[in-house]
Order: structure tokens, then C-alpha cells, then sequence
């Protein structure tokens, strides 16, 4: 057990935080809320990535770059749009730095003002709008499908690693549609996407669903979202999809042509997913030990060890490891085999578990005898001493098996911690006491939510699109209500 | 021929512009000196970045990601580094927006001004060099081999789509060594790394060098290039890879314990390739019909195209056309079939020579009857017909033959428009008639150099790794020279 970890269950938040620097994953870095992801970290990153990348280009989306600067005045013809991030963005307002004449080293120079001031992005909508304009006359021009990978930047004053970063790296999909039915197919698609992912790549239950108007994108008529029980009881955003009907299309004077010859303004979509993820990745999953990494995204699949005490010992290990190791990465895994001399076995055993390495093998004199290794799963920690000859079919299996299992524990933590409430008191323990999801009643309206909010400090994370249509009261107003929906603390 | 772009002999600037626009590479954004690089243009660059960081991953290096903010104080720690780049970024002074009083829309809050000014990155050594301090102690931890892809800005006065620009993507390797010597062997591996991708993927022939003193990146001990000819006689610059010294470990204090217990300064290398590398690409082998892209970054190898009169003929060429894709595709090629009905052959012809697409293959009527299909090579323009059953391997050599033929044209017009020059005289004209290449004597102070580039605008391009030691006398001043340098003008 790692014992500079803080204990998971007596401080998560500070658990959390040990295990992203010790795990080497990222750390702070001189520019207050700005991080620095280290290779480890942003290796997971990269498989994510690729993962989603092909997804995108699977479904017919393309990728493509925009500025990072904003004109000031874009934001304003938005009004929603501009409410919701003028906030909390970082502005340029000069374009170079000179010498200071009384010699205090080098200061911005006054003469090199803006005659308007940049933002920096913190989403796109606006700037890319403004180049639709130009791309799109007919409906011949639709549907442009766009995906955009990059950094964005929205002020944060109480910044986390992963979680809340005054900069941070994401995708944002911007789509134009010749029709509403087109757009909304298309915001659907996309949260598919993003659940699908989840689930198969990060072995991370979901819940679609869509979100109340309070808590929906700014500017956005209808934002669809999924949903992550995260093990301290508190709930995590893990993608969002907007169907932004004509809003942006009406600010940046986009308008097309459609078949008949009529002119209408052009449809809209965007759906963005973030290094957010790689925090829920590690707040899903990661217990005491370390990091618990899904194979389908682990940097490194499989660790293999020596153990001896002669050298002729390590040369023989040495020799099998090569072969081993050669026939895992034909089978197409990722795999190490780590001789270093001035680290001790037991040393490099927990230093790779604290890395969530999913599978490990170890070779020690007896084993050589028997010509067998001792494999290790990082999930339940359990071992098997398995014949040489079998290693490859073995740990391909294991690996599926660990993806999967990883998966069913955080489902069954879910299921465990989601509650049916009906009763205000109710309501009131369990956000206090257990955390978790609270499927109730909820009368519709603003004032309800925010009131629950307030109280509470929890939010309706989505109305789902299982829920069952019965008839109910609000488990705060005792008004109707139709359905139940989905409130949580969330990060 | 595309009638709408400029003719590449009269005006290639012009021709250059028209056909980045044309063939939707990229254009202008609503930010000065910000581009949007299309998605057919992204492509390009993405196939650039998959093949490099292959590359770099195969060298041993890691990718990372670091802030995009870099506090105004790090630039002033090194002093060249400050005056190379403190004339030409954007400075961040706050941090927030607000509506204004009087209605005018939104502002800057004054109130929301930084205690200390932050510039966008123009490159990423300081704010590296400030988290290396953290990570190294000892020669254990030593090397560090971090690549990063980012974005970055420099402030353009006179941009040019991919070639300069305000806002570029770009990679920057940053690495850590425990002597020099270590050091030097990156620097050299990394510019080696540049001219192979260079010339095996981008079929663009360079020429290895020493940056001279007054061409150093600022901060630099010496500075690697790679330098590559463009049609129009103008040479460009196409990735460098710096020897930094310690100069940044002394800037941000960066000491390490080596082996034998002494406490050093650590040894730096970075090295950078940018999206101008797509300008390179377009400029080096495109004509007037548009781009030549070579096979191995074109982002559509094959494109197949349908002629028919009767839709009972498309039909039949439809299912013929989904057996040769699908073969192709089994083969690893990037294909498509373009059987959209509102546009005409000669159209489609037309603009994927302009697209640059390597191969067309195209199925008529008369090729149904006799099994064959008519392929044409976009760099030569040939065509030829082929049996339906060869095809596949037929276009697996054509791909290697055409990405080895516009490398070996590009070699021609370079081994043709390098001069070797001795007098003055003939350095004038060249270098005002011809463009190219000048390899001539230089007496290897920054003087004369300052001078050639003050009457000629020509600029030592490199100091050529393989330049031969020769006696001679320098090109302007006529004192003694051991080799001869490359001079030209450039992008």
C-alpha cells in the first residue's frame, strides 16, 4: 500500500490530489490555475484522444483549427452566450513589451494597445460562426460537420488539477444543419458518442440525459449531457452536447438557401469533452494503492519485473523476459520490462500499482525452474502463477476481463448509491450523509431548483432519458410532477 | 487547367494565396494575422503530426503539455531570449469582462486587472525550464526528453497564410541533459529527425546546417536548421533544433548532483517544426493546376470518378467502382468515390487536380466493356488504362513511383538553381535574376554578413554540415575563408 497517499476514505479531496502528483500525473505550475500535464498524465490524454478522434471521423466529422483570440465585440451578439463567459476569460490587450526606460526590466508597452481587446477562448461558438458565415449560401453547403482539438481558458478562482483548470485541453464539435430535426439528431448522436466512450474506454457508467434549463450552455436551446457517479458520492459532468436551434446562426448573420429557394437561418450543434475526463478517470476507479487505469487507456498495459538475487539469475530472466515481452507486443499490447538495478523489486512493485499498470508479471529463479511467471492484476490485486507458453492468451483474456471488471465495480457502486426519494427529510440525509444520486420529483421550475440548490448545494445533474413517465409530486414543493430527475452534489 | 489561380510564373505570391484559398486549405480570420485552417488543410497537418510524432516516440521522447500563460518576469531572466521575443506578443492584463454603465456593451473591468502581466507563449523554454527545476536533482533524473504540440503566438505585421502568421501550431521539444556532449548528440538527432521526415514524407530535398551567430534563436549556443528551396528561387526554413547550453538552467536555476557528487547546471536542447511546413509543401511542388501533395501526407490518395451518360451505366459502374475502393481500402490506401450527379466529369477532374489528390482513377462506359479503368498520375499528368485486376497493385508502385518523382524534380530544380559564386558581381545578379542558392566564401564576421543582407536582402542560410574545408576569399570583403556558407533570400 502506497503510504503517502492520504487514506481514500478519510480525505478524498486530499486523497485526489496526492494521487495526481504522486502518480505523476500533473502538477501545478507558476501561473496560478494553469497545470502542467506531465508525460504520464497527458499519455492518458493521448489515448483518449485517439480513442474519441476515431469516433468523430467514424461518424462523418472532420477536424480542423480556429484562433485562439476572440474579438470583444463577438461576444456580445450572443446575450446569453456573453452572460455566461464574459465572467471569467482572459483578455489580451497588447500586442508587445519594451525596455523600461528607468530600468526596471521590461513592461508593456503602451503604445502597442488594441484598438479592441481580444479574449481568449473559452469556447468557440462565436469565432467559428463568423466563419460559417462564409462558408455557407446553399443548402448544398450543409451539413458541415467540424470537430476542433485545443486549449481554452476560463478563469477559475478555486482551480483542482484535471477537474477545474483556468486552462485546459478539450474538443469542440461545431456543426451547421439545414433543419432543427437535423440538429437535434445530430446532438444525440454525439452524447451517444460521448457515453459510448465512457463506458467501453473508460469502464465509466453514465446517465444521459438532458438538462434543466438552469443549468443548460449558455446560449444553447437544449443541452444533453452524461452524467458520473464519481466514489465519494459526488457527481461529475463528463460531456456535454448542445442543440443551439438558430441562436448563433441569428447573431452572425448566417443564413442558406434550402431546396425550395427560400432563405432560412442555418441550424446548430456543438458538444465539447475535456481533460476533465482523465480526473474522473482517476476519482472513478482509484483506490489506496494508486491509480486503477481501464487496459483499453493505460499508457502502459503491462509491467514485467525481475526478481534474483545473482547475476547470472537477472541474465536468465533477462533472456525470458525478452521473449515474453516480444510476444505480447506482436499480440499488440503495451509492455515494459523494467531491470532497473538500483530499485528493489518490492519498490518497483508498488511504484507501478500506484500507476494503475493494469497487469504484472513477475520472474524470479523459481519460475525460471518451472518455467512459469506470477501475474498480478492492479484491479483486485489477486496473482496466479501461470506456465510461460500461455502468457499471451492468458493476459489478452485478462486484460478484457479487468476492463470489464472495473467497469461492473463502478456500476455496482452506482447502482448502491443511487436512491428513489420521495420525502424532503429523506432528500436532506442522504445528500448530507451518503452522497450519491437522488432520483425525485421536481415540479419544473427555476425557482424550485435554485431554491433546492441553495439548500442543499445540489443540482439537478439531468432529467434522464430513461426515466419513466409517473405521475408524482415534487419531492420539495409537493406540486405534479411527471417524471423523476436526477440530483446530485457534482464537482 | 484552373483558369481561376493566378499563373505560378507571373505572380507566384499571388498564385500562392489563390491556391490556399482555392483548394480550401485555409483563409484569413476575423482576428488580423489569425488563420483558420480548414479541414482539408488540418488534414495535411495532421498526417504531418502522426509521422513526427512517430518519430519522436521512436527517438525515446515523451509528449507533455504546459501552460499556455508565461509570467511576464520569466522572459527577463535571459537576456537574448527577452530581446528576441518580447517585441512581438500579446499580453494578457485581465481577467474578466463586465457590462458597462453607460450600455455600451461590454468592457474590460478595471477591477480585474493581474498583479503581474502574462504573454501568450511564444515559445516555451521559460516556463519548462521553471518546472524542469522542480523535477531534477540528480543525474537519475536526467535525460528528460519532452515533446509538447501547442499553439503559439508571435505578433505579425505582415502576415501570410501557414507561412506567418500571429497564432501557428507547432511541436516544441524541450529536453535535459547531464553534459554537453549528450546535449549536442540531441541537437544533431533532432535536426537528422527533421531532414528525414523532410525528405522521405514531405519528398522535399533540405539542406543540413549551422545557423551563423546573427541567425541564432535567441538564447541559443548554436542553432541547427534545416532549409529547403521553393519554386520561386526564395528558400525557406523549414524546422531547427537549438543547443541551448546552460543558459536556461543558469536562468531558472537548474543544478543537478552528477555521478561523482558535483553539483552542475544542466545542459538544454529545443527544437521546433511549425505549420509553415504546410506553406513549404504547397510552394515546393504545386502548380498551376493546383497542389501536388506527396502520397505519403495526402490526406485523399485515390479518388475515383464515374462517366456515364445513362444511370443504368452508373449503376453498373458504381458496383464495379465499390470493389476496386474496397480493395484499395484492404491495401491501406485513403480513397473515395465521387459520384455526385449535380457535378460533371471534367469539373470533378478539375478540382481534385487542384486538390492535388495523387491518383484518379476514372470508369467509363468503354472500360466496362473491356474490364479496365483509366488512371492518371496528378504530378506528371499522365494517364494510362489498366485491366480492372491490376489495379490495386498497380497504384501500390504508382503511390512509391509518384512520391519519389516529386522528390527527384524538387532535387533537379535545387541542384539547378545552386550557384557557386566568387565575385561580387555575380552574387548581385544571381541573387536579383535568379534566386536560389549562393555558396560563397564568407569571412565569418556578423559585419559582412549585415552587410550582404543590408544591399542583397539575401541572408547566410546555413553554414552546410557538408561543406567541404576549401581555401578562398569572402564573396564581399575578399579576407580569407576556409568553406563556403549558403546564402539566399527567404520566406
Amino acid at each position: 500500500m502506497a503510504k503517502f497517499l492520504t487514506n481514500r476514505d478519510e480525505n478524498y479531496a486530499q486523497w485526489y490530489n496526492d494521487l495526481v502528483i504522486k502518480a505523476d500525473l500533473a502538477e501545478n505550475s507558476a501561473v496560478r490555475g494553469c497545470m502542467v500535464i506531465k508525460p504520464y498524465g497527458f499519455a492518458i490524454w493521448e489515448n483518449i484522444q485517439r480513442e474519441l478522434d476515431k469516433m468523430f471521423k467514424a461518424t462523418g466529422h472532420v477536424n480542423a483549427y480556429f484562433p485562439l483570440f476572440i474579438p470583444k465585440s463577438f461576444f456580445s451578439r450572443e446575450a446569453a452566450h456573453v452572460e455566461g463567459f464574459a465572467k471569467e476569460c482572459a483578455v489580451v490587450t497588447h500586442y508587445r513589451l519594451k525596455n523600461d526606460v528607468s530600468g526596471k526590466g521590461i513592461v508593456v508597452d503602451p503604445e502597442a494597445k488594441l484598438e479592441e481587446e481580444l479574449i481568449i477562448r473559452p469556447t468557440s461558438e462565436t469565432i467559428i460562426w463568423n466563419s460559417y458565415k462564409n462558408w455557407i449560401q446553399s443548402y448544398r453547403d450543409l451539413p458541415i460537420l467540424i470537430n476542433q482539438w485545443c486549449n481554452v481558458v476560463r478563469w477559475e478562482m478555486r482551480p483542482r488539477l484535471f477537474l477545474r483548470t483556468a486552462e485546459f485541453l478539450w474538443q469542440e464539435g461545431h456543426t451547421a444543419h439545414a433543419t432543427g430535426e437535423e440538429a437535434i439528431g445530430e446532438t444525440v448522436k454525439m452524447i451517444n458518442v460521448y457515453a459510448d466512450f465512457a463506458e467501453n474506454f473508460m469502464a465509466l457508467p453514465v446517465i444521459k440525459g438532458l438538462k434543466s434549463e438552469g443549468e443548460r450552455f449558455p446560449g444553447a436551446l437544449d443541452t444533453y449531457t452524461i452524467e458520473a457517479l464519481m466514489q465519494d458520492g459526488k457527481v461529475l459532468q463528463a460531456g456535454t452536447s448542445h442543440f443551439l436551434g438558430q441562436n448563433f446562426a441569428k447573431a452572425f448573420d448566417v443564413q442558406f438557401t434550402d431546396k425550395t429557394g427560400k432563405l432560412d437561418f442555418v441550424w446548430a450543434t456543438s458538444w465539447g469533452l475535456s481533460t476533465r475526463m482523465v480526473g474522473a478517470l482517476i476519482m472513478a476507479h482509484s483506490d489506496n494503492h494508486g491509480l486503477i487505469l481501464p487496459p483499453r487507456l493505460a499508457p502502459l498495459q503491462i509491467i514485467i519485473i525481475p526478481i534474483y538475487k545473482l547475476s547470472e539469475q537477472l541474465e536468465k530472466i533477462t533472456e525470458k523476459a525478452g521473449i515474453i515481452k516480444s510476444d505480447l507486443e506482436k499480440a499488440g499490447f503495451s509492455v515494459k520490462y523494467d531491470d532497473r538495478e538500483n530499485y528493489k523489486p518490492g519498490w518497483k512493485f508498488a511504484d507501478y500499482e500506484l500507476k494503475g499498470v493494469p497487469v504484472r508479471i513477475a520472474i524470479g529463479p523459481r519460475d525460471l525452474e518451472n518455467d512459469t511467471v506470477e501475474i498480478a492484476r492492479r484491479d483486485t490485486l489477486e496473482k496466479e502463477t501461470i506456465p510461460i507458453k500461455d502468457v499471451t492468451a492468458h493476459i489478452s483474456l485478462l486484460l478484457d476481463k479487468i476492463q470489464a471488471n472495473i467497469f461492473k465495480k463502478a456500476l455496482k457502486f452506482r447502482t448502491e448509491n443511487t436512491f428513489r426519494v420521495d420525502k424532503w427529510n429523506d432528500f436532506l440525509e442522504i445528500i448530507d450523509n451518503q452522497g450519491g444520486f437522488i432520483l425525485a420529483h421536481w415540479d419544473g421550475t427555476t425557482e424550485t431548483e435554485n431554491r433546492i440548490k441553495e439548500e442543499t448545494k445540489a443540482t439537478i445533474r439531468c432529467i434522464p432519458f430513461e426515466a419513466e413517465e409517473e405521475e408524482g409530486k415534487c419531492v420539495y414543493s409537493g406540486k405534479p410532477s411527471k417524471r423523476r430527475v436526477l440530483f446530485a452534489r457534482s464537482y
